[in-house]
């Protein structure tokens, strides 16, 4: 990739890092932000070279909100002839809003705790995931020029059509959120004497309502730019739970066992982080609850060299042992495994898949 | 409590586990098992006195796999004149079955990664929530027996009416299995591509659908045992949800805040482990995915005397950075994020309720 001109519209987390990550390549970066302020802390951060908008710009990052996206792209398509993009998490009615062959629309699967400019970091989409949704009328220009800069971000670029990103974003994102906010409505209903009796809530429930804790309100936003797919996907996830329902009511233990069989052939193939599963092998050590065992536990796995890509604690109930979960490269499982065991714990292997 | 004479019917993790829990209080354990030479193992094992059945048992555990449970718990109300009890995961058709004042039924809240003998531990129920549904037919002395047994094991004990547990289990518990398993199934048919496109499935999603990685082998009898319970909670999340989509349809952005805002506070209400939420901080630790990190902030609070109440990584992008979540003790948070700053780490610390 021989680095070039760009101009990027939004400088807040997204915006600002693709910036950075752009000028320590050697491209020249333009940019802008409807507040100015954003936009000259993010020139003194080093995110940009100058302030404004770049007619030459080969390409163009639109990082604004998902609600302005289409109206900024098309504004950035006229001051430039270059390629345009963007990053919001809904592309079906942007892709067709702005309905030029020189924009293509994409969504980096990539975030951080800290908002906004504090955020920003050259590396935030090393291995992250990047949607790309070409369509028939993109320019084959524009997908490849696109491609070859995010790529060169450190990114996966991962090729969908518009319609297809925003269902798979609504059944593996959006509803299950909604799922999970729904479950812990009716818990709390279910349970007036929430306190003492939500106690009977284990480690499965925990995990499946966590996300009902984050912040609600980029929700709204989300449910109406992706209103078609979340009702599409909420409308099947509803027709497939009546049919658990049938089986339960039924006593269909053969349909049960099927349906869960399937679910859980899907689960272990589910892809993790940055390497497949058939490469990553998950180490169960039951551990007392005091301090000092993760400790001892991660220290020795750091001491090892062994890198630890996911890790949990998984309660085996309200009491006072637990069992760490770390899923590590499969090449180092043995010898993490042996090594707990000289330490006396007695910790189990399994590959992912 | 006074030490006595006690039954065991079933010398698996849990029915051996008490006969350890007892042993090591005084008591004189009497026990059986379908499978005579697991009751020798038992015997082996240091759970049980003897091999048998105690007629003068003051209180016997009937242990065995729910299907069977009231049958053993009828026979054993016959030979002898002391209590009984179960540790039952379905409690009202248990009760129903048995029908007697001598009867109570019961469900420990614990269990080990080790199943039968091998996980078997006297600490097992330290801790541990340990329901007992008294009905308006127990004998009262039936309780208070059993209830200060239960206590002297560690556990905490609950008191709820029969049906009322069936529910609140089917909704905390048996619903959520049922609905991560649909949920992957429905992610696992809308992604044909599977194994690129799912990954887009971000943290959340993993977290949603863990359970559905798990053996589905105990389903069935739950699902025979609890039917009422699970297709009653199964109805109200399909009302539920579908409020949720129409929410959504009508793009009712105060409705959708409103429902996700209530969720969020009953999820930051949800009493975690042992200690009360408001007892709990969250410490959010910005973090690189090398081999050294999580031993460094582990080995920290291991070094501070702060013990790690939960812990798990939240990746914020398919890539190689996340946010390690530690939940501490409040009166612990800020020295523990103290310390973090000073060796270079960037974490905050939030109340958890």
């Amino acid at each position: 990739m021989t680095p070039s001109r760009a101009n990027v519209v939004g400088t807040g987390l997204i915006g600002a890092s693709i910036g950075l990550a752009l000028r320590g390549q050697g491209w020249h970066v333009t940019g802008s932000d409807r507040d100015e302020a954003r936009a000259k802390e993010a020139l003194a951060h080093g995110a940009l070279d100058e302030v404004g908008t770049d007619p030459d710009a080969q390409v163009t990052f639109v990082a604004t909100p998902v609600s302005s996206v289409a109206a900024v792209a098309r504004r950035a398509l006229a001051g430039t002839s270059g390629f345009v993009t963007d990053v919001g998490s809904v592309k079906g009615p942007i892709v067709a809003a702005v309905g030029s062959p020189r924009f293509i629309g994409g969504h980096p699967m990539a975030g951080s705790e800290q908002e906004g400019l504090q955020g920003a970091d050259a590396q935030l989409f090393a291995g992250a995931t990047w949607v790309l949704t070409p369509t028939e009328a993109t320019d084959a220009g524009a997908y490849a020029l696109v491609r070859s800069v995010v790529s060169s971000l450190g990114a996966d670029v991962v090729a969908i059509p518009p319609d297809r990103h925003d269902a798979l974003v609504a059944l593996v994102s959006h509803v299950p959120h909604l799922v999970a906010a729904t479950l812990m409505g009716l818990a709390a209903e279910g349970a007036e004497e929430h306190a003492s009796l939500l106690r009977l809530a284990a480690g499965g429930f925990r995990d499946m309502t966590r996300v009902a804790a984050g912040h609600p309100g980029i929700w709204p936003d989300i449910c109406a730019e992706n209103r078609t797919a979340i009702v599409s996907a909420l409308d099947s996830l509803l027709t497939s739970l009546s049919g658990m329902r049938a089986v339960v009511e039924a006593g269909d233990r053969a349909g049960l066992l099927a349906e869960l069989e399937r679910a859980r052939a899907a689960r272990t193939n589910l892809p993790g982080g940055v390497a497949r599963p058939e490469d990553l092998c998950e180490v169960r050590v039951p551990v007392a609850d005091r301090p000092g065992v993760l400790a001892e536990v991660t220290t020795l796995a750091g001491e090892l060299s062994v890198n630890i890509a996911d890790m949990e604690i998984a309660h085996s109930s309200e009491g006072e042992r637990g069992v760490l979960l770390l899923v590590v490269d499969a090449v180092d499982a043995e010898r993490l495994r042996s090594a707990l065991v000289d330490r006396g714990y007695r910790p189990s292997a399994h590959p992912l898949s």
